[in-house]
């Protein structure tokens, strides 16, 4: 592994049911474009309220990826 | 939206299930008081440990409200 | 509770389910050979990714625990 | 002043013009219903863009006043 | 424990003698207008100088109350 | 907006008269190539002195903005 | 000094009297299985209150001892 | 570049206008003592109120200067 | 006040009793060659042990003071 | 210097021999494709161990460069 | 790697030549008395000075290790 | 060493070379005006690129020194 070097992509997805989800949302769409993602890092966690709940997650994601 | 004024209160939640319930617990009973939450941030994530076993998640939450 | 002297203790749990799985699970292991498990604070959320989806959600916990 | 106990309150202001005028306006609003204001710190700064410009810039405020 | 929400109030104290003196007096104060606080943070510890020497230690205080 | 995902930039401005001009000039020169910005977070101001005065002042901006 | 090995301890200690008590009840504590302590740092400093006084001040300690 | 050893030096200025004039005061107010000034860095804003209206702007600067 | 320019003097001292005296025995020092000497701020408190004991506490504080 | 407008990449770069040579390897790899680069910042200095000893160090870059 | 558990030990190494060493140093001591450490993090560098000399650099690590 | 006051110096030193270079040619500087200085702590790396290489390494230094 020593000999890669890897690029890091902020990206912030958001859901409404859970942290979790919103991650995984994030990382399909990163998905699209970027290859061979390897490892991502949580930095935030905010959400929005509407009506008096939460009316979705927000998670802002750290994800590295190796240079072909 | 670059009329408001929002204020920021400060806030903690706990559910045994997860770290949403807690979230969601949280703004519910602030709901109870405040009215026009717009948004939250996570800023500490922490639980009790019971018999070895979690015994409950616990959010710290920072929420924005407009002032009417 | 003004008597007791807690020790901490870092570690690191995963799962490919949950950030709550990965805390359940680590408290777990920690629980065969530490007694007296107060709480944990949860001070990193990462995780790693396998063919563009989340392989597992990884924290990295504090644990507070009673020195007997 | 060794004798004085502040309160602090966390308040977001906001203005398409500049920093200080969101701070402004924020303490403003905020002096309608608290009085004895002493000092405040700028905890934040962001802002919102339409149009590929900023529509206005955004401050987080934490204000000590003192408690009658 | 698991079912309570806590509020955070943030709350300056000093004192003349020592941080100790000033956490009591913040808490002295807030217990006329807040019931049911469980624990406190100290978030920074700062002082005035007159003449060469402290003239107070002033303590900043994040407080956790529950709602009742 | 609980669908969107957003990218983040980071990016630093100049500017010889303020701040908010700085930024103002980083997110036009952005806007030359990036579409859909909606939000920015000041991370760090610095500034380079020239002859015992401020030459300019330099914003570090982390910029949001929507995968289409 | 050059070749000693630090190996880093995290503890915490409380009084209802003071940090410097909290902080030498933790290490007192801690001098019965650990030998060769050089060093700690307080890392936080939180407390409990009970009936609108401080029941305890809680010190978090990082100690450093050498393996030997 | 890479032979210079620069010192740096902490100051405080304000200003009742904004924050670039509390910057310029206070690097004006450096220049009277310190020769070739190089860069500065804002670490903190903060600001009094008087009257329930900000009195003046406070911005502390750390200033890098290259030693003769 | 607002036409102060203060600068930053960092300074650490230390005493076997307590931390307040330690704050106040770095200001006596500093207060030997440095004038007009305003606030304070903790920074870090540390601490050597000996024989299993503290030894003496170490606190890092920030000076701040007016430039005449 | 104050009419650049700099954008900044964040890369990870690794080396079984020093800090130095990760941190030239990285920059090495982004040259094949990014111009116009001026600086860098170390915001993380890890490693992967093997068989007990240092397999190689790795450092996280941000990098600052020119857009033309 | 999903199902390991890491436990996570704090160190301190030090050498008169390099951070490097002081690492290399310092994980090499760990090796003596824990098996499967599989990467580190270096959290803080320091060093002292002798005679207006480094006597030695100081790095403080983080290592995970999995629990067997 | 519980009655020494220590004065804490901020210096950038620079070497094309390496990291410790870069300290050890800030320390050498330094100590042509200041005397018994005691510890260091590197508080920033950064550099500089030229031509798509490290032109120099440049280190931030804290350094204690001792008042006579």
């Amino acid at each position: 592994m020593s000999d890669h070097v890897y690029k890091i992509l902020e990206i912030v997805g958001s859901s409404p049911k859970s942290i979790e989800d919103a991650t995984r949302g994030a990382i399909a769409k990163a998905n699209k474009t970027v290859r061979n993602m390897h490892w991502f890092e949580v930095v935030e966690t905010r959400g929005h309220i509407e009506n008096g709940e939460v009316a979705h997650f927000q998670v802002t994601l750290r994800i590295g990826f190796t240079l072909e």
